[in-house]
């Protein structure tokens, strides 16, 4: 295309890895005011953490007065009702409160933890699982393992009962999220940390039932979702 | 569930409300605790976007200094290739600029301006395609057209010529990009902001040529992409 290249092509050459290197050093430039706003960017996130904490905290405390928050909440999403086993409702009861931490480099993870009051279910008073994102764009799961107690959690003897009708998984949500790595679990904890805990009330309130349809395509399927709904409402009604 | 609720259901449902009101004015404050953050990073972003302008600037120099910097980078990208007439090539040589400019609130859009030296395919000096991310969530689309001398662009006699053998697109780049608010140029127009104009002389060096089949599995196809390469290699070597 230039003549310059046809005339002297390699003086061209030349000039043209001359002005290469000289954009790269301008590239440098540019890598570096971004890690530098990236860097703000994080300080600004770490210093409003701190001013969201004791709302939290605040938050927390109204939501210990209110009964069975946790699990009405999560009754009324329509993907993780479909975790929930109908014993967990008896282990709900017993959540003295539920935080979702992000680390201080918010970038690289979070740690979801739920307290429990002194319960015949496990000897646990706090599960957790924490999602860590490393450099290399994968997840490391961790969590703390449910230690349930003798004829509790899989091992119950009802779990192998003939002729119940069970309508919902056969696995404890609690022992299912708190017990293994299991990749499934960490849309699950996304879910809790960026829809559940930015704004519970809604859910408590059945405010954002219907959300999942249309935001989480990947968990759509043919679940009876009404009477599922339904059903959840009258057992608490009845209680 | 609590002995509360079955007692004395009136009074336990007031105090239930009171509850939820008072979590709605935490939930209120933890909202202008975010806006107040989102509007920390929106400044953040525009500070540095001040810091990066002189950067543009001074790459934006360099590379009008490197023939053919824009047809050669663009040709190195796999699904931008795809969309090249082989006759964009002699329009390519007239860029003066390409720029990308986002508004001043980064969430609302961007616009790309490509800017020519007088030249025989169009009267216009400039060629703008503008996103705007509206409120409710739709993408406007905006562009400056392309004012095609005679015999140019879509009407161009050689389009219609018989046995030529074309191995692309029979539209020019710049008259679809240009001339039209088609969806399909949303994505290209992401491309260009979100991949190629971070660090175009990546493209230029073909160091990303195969990222796209990676990252953009939307267009993925049988296109055969190293014969192409290699035709624009030697295209490029040949002038």
């Amino acid at each position: 295309m230039s003549k310059k290249l046809k005339v002297d092509g390699e003086d061209a050459h030349a000039e043209i890895q001359a002005q290469c290197e000289e954009m790269q050093r301008v590239q440098s430039k540019l890598e570096d005011v971004e890690a530098e706003f990236d860097k703000k960017v994080l300080e600004l996130q770490s210093e409003f953490n701190v001013k969201k904490t004791p709302l939290y905290i605040e938050r927390n405390a109204i939501i210990s007065k209110i009964p069975n928050f946790w699990y009405i909440a999560f009754t009324h999403s329509d993907i993780m009702r479909m975790l929930l086993h109908r014993d967990d409702e008896h282990i709900f009861k017993h959540i003295t409160s539920l935080v979702v931490e992000e680390k201080e480099d918010i970038k690289s993870g979070f740690k979801i933890t739920v307290t429990f009051s002194e319960n015949s279910f496990f000897t646990n008073r706090e599960l957790w699982k924490e999602l860590t994102f490393t450099d290399t764009a994968e997840t490391k799961i961790d969590q703390s393992g449910v230690d349930w107690k003798p004829n509790q959690g899989p091992n119950k003897a009802s779990n192998a009962a003939v002729g119940e009708k069970r309508d919902r998984d056969e696995e404890s949500f609690f022992n299912a999220f708190f017990n293994n790595a299991d990749k499934d679990h960490v849309d699950m904890a996304n879910i809790i940390k960026d829809d559940l805990w930015p704004n519970p009330l809604r859910y408590y309130t059945g405010e954002v039932e219907d959300d999942f349809d249309e935001e989480e395509e990947d968990f759509d399927d043919d679940f009876d979702e009404e009477e599922e709904v339904e059903e959840a409402e009258e057992d608490e009604a009845a209680e």
